[in-house]
């Protein structure tokens, strides 16, 4: 009998494989090194290997980790800050970030990464300027993480006295230090820590940067092999800058420079058309939904079942802390069904089973990451959760005639079940204890940047101050 | 000195009273017996009153105690069974509701009340038949309920081969039995437990009885001086059925038999036209809201905004445990803000200071309650929660230029912050734990119930056994 590092038993296992869901109700997960090494009935596994340690997980629910798509983590310390406003990012965002320092960003991007991590996320999309200092945060805490650096041309300080509609200014000087920032990105992390951190390129969104540099990062995609991950017709501001400076929206743009396909990963298509969704998913491109986001942010539910009607590659993402403002995928999922059957007025689309593809094996395969996580499944790293079933709030566990696990993981679960994260076959979250970084001091040292960042601010002049002034915040 | 039995100090202090929400920065609240008898400055609170135990709430926040306005305890076994289909109630509620004991029900509610209370609710407008029975649930845990027993003419076991549509036998025996068990209700339970469970009449739509015990109950709820609480417009079904008895929908027909008055607590209004929610507004009746709940069942969101145009008597609810599937105040709070912000594509509705009110002062007015509870201020009960602000989900904490913790209490928390719950002055949860019924006992008893339930059910030929056989559950 050989011995493994690891064996989960005795639990209903949602594996994600094969027939439907893959469940298996009497099951247990063999983890050796970073590898899943069986997924089988509890018996077979008993029979077959003995392990260093074993956790008997009767009573509770074992899955693929999450897959939270796209994340700026960077914006983590501005929580709360922004909503309720129209013009989120000129009047939300703007009047604090223009103060917002690295080690601000860095300080509050750990403390959403932990927020993430212990609700069951073990890939974090994160996709944020100063990715070379923010992907420490990654490498500590032991999370996988699937980053890039955000390039545009954008001027330092835009939020000084400009005015929402007004055509930005395009620094090319800018766009080459962020486009080499991505670059070294990629040269120093990409697949390090044991294959962990991989690395793609982030360019902001097709109205933030000239044709001439997002064409540059086509080619230089291809020659690092690596997916593009960008904010794609993300909202009305976008498209006002497209139409002023290529008399074109987005995506019939992004077409015409040759942009959709497999390497791309589209975030959001708030804005985008029923039949703008349809042509980004027959391309081969990737849908990336913020649900809560853009439904806080907009007030919008981004076209997803018409991307659905013609592609599976549609994965969620928590988006960031000021504008959604959770980082937790079971939000996510909720959220995404929930908004999308009232958007169609139709209680059965968008079903838990559904849901919960979207944030592992669809996920997965969105990202490019499919052949590695996403399913339980032996041969495939070990990224998995365990959830505890004894929790009011997933009360009761009925396995027959309707087996309702799924839905429960999908509308009534918070996060706060989550008792067990493994992320490449280390513990990282044991008995709901971070276990890699001391989650107290993260807390208490974000705070101390969020004071000194605070203190900073002065004279907004937005709706939310005169809620301020009102006393109703 | 006086000495005061409990002293909550040196916290944020969210009263609901005064200009906007009447946030204290620095401050304390005093409670002796069952009732607040200082909310004030910390400093103030200190020089004023000693007491026998203070809790030093720094870095946490303190408000009054969450409403959940509509709410069928008596559903909680069934969570998970029903969703994700059309025709929610015949389809995925009947087949396992016809073998529903009034032990089960009793044992899934217990655990229902629970995952409300642990999540901050203190008041509870449970809506259920077999409520003389339920009630001992919220005598047992200590909080305050506002119940009713459900009232209709319907035959038992409706479950049973009757087809979508067709319009329901009305059984006046029925209904003559069951209003007797809510005439009971109110004269063995009304002001009980000293004054924490108090009744009123629970008719269970206008489809379900015949005008004439619809205005019998109204002649008793006159008789006992109490509200009605009632579903109303609640579905298309119930449309279906009116308008094939009474050739009328249900606003309407009330309207014209005299039932739109302040005494009505009128449920949903899923179906409602903008014209008909507003006369209900106008008419002085409540709204009771429950987001979650009618997004799942029917992918709708019912006209609250409409009816705010004439009322700010809107409280929210989360109706049941199969169908929503969470009974927590915080995910109705999300919900009810990002759904109507999506229905009328604006991120500014629906802010988060009015989701607060919604659950708490505004609640209170709403179900009558309003002279008790809702808010903090001398003379009111002590009902109230302590939230843990050093978690990463509600990090950070910033007081200014823009204070974001009332945004991070309506879009951020989910429940698993709450660490103190008080109600009529007693600490029924504190540290998390639940002090007066043993958690873990009664999750085991519900599930062993649930089991009992689940191996009765057979046969079910449903869109969700479907789903159940391809693997998809």
């Amino acid at each position: 009998m050989a011995t493994i590092d690891l064996i989960i038993t005795r639990t209903t296992v949602i594996t994600m494989e094969g027939k439907g869901l893959g469940i298996i109700e009497d099951g247990a997960v063999g983890i050796d090194g970073n590898r899943i090494v069986i997924v089988d009935d509890s018996d077979v596994v008993e029979r077959e290997y003995s392990s260093h340690r074993t956790i008997d997980a009767s009573h509770k629910v074992v899955l693929p980790g999450l897959i939270d798509a796209h994340i700026h983590s960077g914006l983590g310390i501005l929580r709360g800050v922004a909503q309720d406003t129209d013009n989120w990012m000129e009047k939300g965002l703007w009047p604090f970030m223009q103060f917002l320092t690295d080690d601000q960003r860095r300080a509050g991007s750990l403390v959403n990464i932990i927020e993430g991590l212990k609700a069951g996320t073990t890939t974090f999309g994160d996709y944020n300027g100063g990715m070379n200092d923010i992907v420490q945060n990654h490498i500590a805490l032991g999370t996988r993480a699937h980053v890039c650096d955000m390039i545009n041309e954008m001027p330092e300080r835009m939020g000084d006295a400009r005015e929402v509609g007004e055509l930005y200014p395009l620094d090319s000087a800018v766009g080459e230090k962020k486009l080499q920032e991505n670059i070294d990105l990629i040269e120093n992390y990409h697949g390090s820590e044991n294959g962990r951190i991989t690395c793609l390129f982030g360019p902001q969104g097709p109205d933030m940067m000239s044709r001439e540099l997002l064409l540059e990062v086509q080619q230089l995609a291809k020659k690092f092999d690596t997916s593009i991950h960008m904010h794609v017709a993300q909202g009305d501001r976008e498209i006002e800058q497209m139409m002023k400076r290529y008399g074109k929206r987005s995506i019939p743009y992004l077409e015409e420079i040759g942009y959709l396909d497999e390497r791309l990963l589209a975030v959001h298509l708030t804005e985008a058309t029923a039949e703008e969704a349809k042509t980004v998913a027959r391309s081969g491109a990737a849908m990336l939904l913020c649900s809560g986001s853009i439904g806080i942010i907009d007030g919008i539910v981004p076209p997803a079942a018409e991307f659905l009607e013609a592609s599976d590659r549609l994965a969620l993402g928590s988006d960031q802390a000021p504008g959604n403002n959770c980082i937790n995928m079971f939000n996510e999922m909720k959220f995404t069904s929930i908004l999308n059957k009232c958007r169609q007025r139709d209680p059965r689309v968008f079903p838990a089973w559904q849901m919960l593809k979207s944030v592992t094996i669809n996920a997965a395969h969105a990202i490019g990451l499919g052949e590695d996580i996403g399913s339980l499944k032996p041969g495939k790293k070990a990224d998995m959760i365990i959830l505890d079933l004894q929790s009011p709030a997933l009360f009761p566990t009925i396995q027959a005639p309707i087996r309702n696990i799924v839905p429960n993981l999908v509308y009534s679960a918070n996060g706060s079940e989550v008792e067990t994260v493994i992320i490449d076959g280390q513990v990282i979250v044991d008995e709901k204890i971070v276990q890699t970084v001391d989650e107290g001091k993260a807390l208490a040292d974000g705070q101390k940047h969020a004071n000194e960042l605070a203190s900073q601010v002065r004279g907004v002049d937005t709706p939310l101050a005169k809620m301020m002034a009102d006393g109703l915040l």
